[in-house]
């Protein structure tokens, strides 16, 4: 199998009073360069300058996080160790207000601390790393499952079209939508990829680009707005993105652009998958309509780059996802295999709900 | 009437031993720069570096520029002259081969020269200077009989969305796709434009955004993969761009990413229309298949603000035009009228061919 030499997004390394480390993707692709993490204020900086991005990898940085938040607080004082934890909790929680494995992640940390309560309390400090490493691990296994349940996907000698970073970069490793390139590379299958620069952050350009070309996987940068041309021309046989959120009947939050692309695809008859563990369903919202969309800093794209690319006195509408109806999916990758069609019923179905 | 502060994008300042004066778009919207062109290569260059760009002003920029190659030729010498016209004909043709308007307006200046050849060779340049001026006026002209033709389109308190900058600095002045929106502001319409950033160049943001929030238009600004949101939100109700070429059958070859805002567009029945002179009709070419895609640098994309942000190892598909089928377009806008239903019939019938 080709080694596929996946950087290490983020890791703690070390005991308890070791340290995170992170793959700074703001340097991408021009450095390579770890950053370590000591304290809460470092690790909610990462996450809110978008050093670590991706749902997954925001998850395993918010559990890790808490480690950090406790791990000082004093042994003997059961009372400053709760203060400490709920204080940590709300300081990561407001990092990205709208990522939902952030809270997913800790919550999951603190209903661990809560059934160890009577516990002494260095005990339950060790737990809490012991299960933010259990996070981390069980995403990079779950990435590998979704890889081998989409790879069959990925057939030999296409394009394949892809939007934003849903990559390693996004999750503990190998990531949701790349997992299935990764799989079908493992298999040495040949195709090529075409990533989307994805406006305003670049993660395309700046981040799938990367991580493919340095996993040996043939990889060409494209303008956003060059997409149903590359359709037109013949160049894509499939599109696969990954999601943010994912709801009850199937319309599925992620990067903006995701939805233009999904339209554009349906109008070539191109089949368009989503590739997302089955963490990311939200069973409690009905339809996309309701999903809130969070707006960017019109600088992002003003001025991304260091220079001034619009008037500074010229508004900027930059939502930061939209929804792409269940009806423009052809099917969506989960670790249990692929959902296929996409609808209510059958979701509910494909979940034993 | 507002004042619509229109740019000099282009003109000619002083007599035969005068110079160019233009805009250096590059700069935009950082500065206001007007660049003195005193000989060929400096023509040459501000085209070649896209400091004047939009296919009429590159027809005028040429045809100011023939008349700098020539002036300085020796009026007693017949031979030279004709001589100096071949060459910075040929040096000018070259600079940007596949615009149409280019070669365009240089064989109107050679045609010219040719029926005045057994007249004074200062009385030729004379004549090649008030040719070239009339370029430059007749441009200006028909892009204002454009705007009254398209002003309609425009209707109060609603959303337009236009691709890439076919405006005032894309033109002598006031511009195609544009002129429809400044004669619309001009009647006292209110609407709201939605300028596409337009990768890889900006030219959406850097200049549309610029010359529409200076003539006082609400205008703002968006990535172009954000522009299906936009319109699921019902925040756009039409949408018109410019043409670089537009062939028998209404095939319409325009700035990358047009064709995807026309899929798009389609999808949510909004009305797509184009807007340019008729000089940009190709009959010679039946369809849009036909039409050669012209494509630019991958540092464009990987490296257009200052910094890597692609992987310079990674390969840029970055075609600089795509065709938007003559099916996805409503109507196309002349300074002779609408051309509505577009198809080969209706264009014939439109131009009495």
């Amino acid at each position: 199998m080709p080694d596929l030499r996946l950087p290490k997004t983020i890791a703690w390394v070390g005991g308890l009073d070791g340290q995170v480390e992170l793959v700074d993707q703001t340097l991408l692709p021009g450095e390579l360069k770890m950053l370590a993490c000591r304290d809460v204020e470092a690790i909610r900086e990462a996450i809110v300058s978008l050093r670590v991005r991706g749902a997954p990898a925001i998850g395993v940085a918010a559990a890790m996080g808490l480690v950090l938040g406790v791990r000082d607080a004093a042994d003997a004082d059961s009372d400053g160790f709760w203060a400490r934890l709920r204080e940590t909790r709300e300081r990561l929680a407001s990092a990205r207000p709208t990522a939902v494995n952030l809270c997913w992640a800790l919550e999951r940390m603190e209903a661990l601390a809560q059934r160890l309560a009577d516990r002494p309390v260095a005990e339950i400090k060790q737990a809490l790393l012991d299960e933010a490493r259990r996070i981390r691990d069980e995403d990079a296994e779950m990435c590998r499952k979704i890889g081998q349940a989409g790879q069959h996907l990925i057939r030999e000698n296409t394009g394949v079209l892809t939007h934003c970073n849903a990559g390693s970069l996004a999750t503990a490793e190998y990531g949701t939508a790349l997992a299935l390139l990764y799989a079908a590379h493992e298999r040495g299958r040949r195709f090529r990829v075409y990533a989307d620069e994805t406006r305003p952050l670049l993660q395309g350009s700046r981040l799938t680009a990367w991580e493919l070309s340095r996993a040996g996987i043939d990889v060409t940068v494209l303008c956003d707005n060059a997409a149903g041309e590359l359709m037109r021309e013949g160049r894509i046989q499939t599109v696969v993105t990954g999601a943010d959120r994912i709801v009850a009947n199937g319309d599925t939050a992620n990067k903006i652009g995701t939805y233009s692309v999904a339209v554009i695809a349906r109008a070539h008859g191109i089949p368009f998958y989503v590739a997302a563990p089955s963490s990311t369903f939200d069973f409690s919202t009905s339809d996309g309509a309701k999903i809130p969309i969070e707006h960017r800093s019109g600088d992002e794209v003003r001025a991304g780059f260091g220079r001034l690319t619009a008037p500074a006195e010229v508004p900027v509408y930059s939502p930061a996802f939209d929804v792409t109806p269940a009806s423009l999916i052809s099917g969506i990758v989960t670790e249990r295999g692929v959902i296929d069609p996409v609808g209510p019923e059958n979701i509910r179905d494909f979940f034993g709900l």
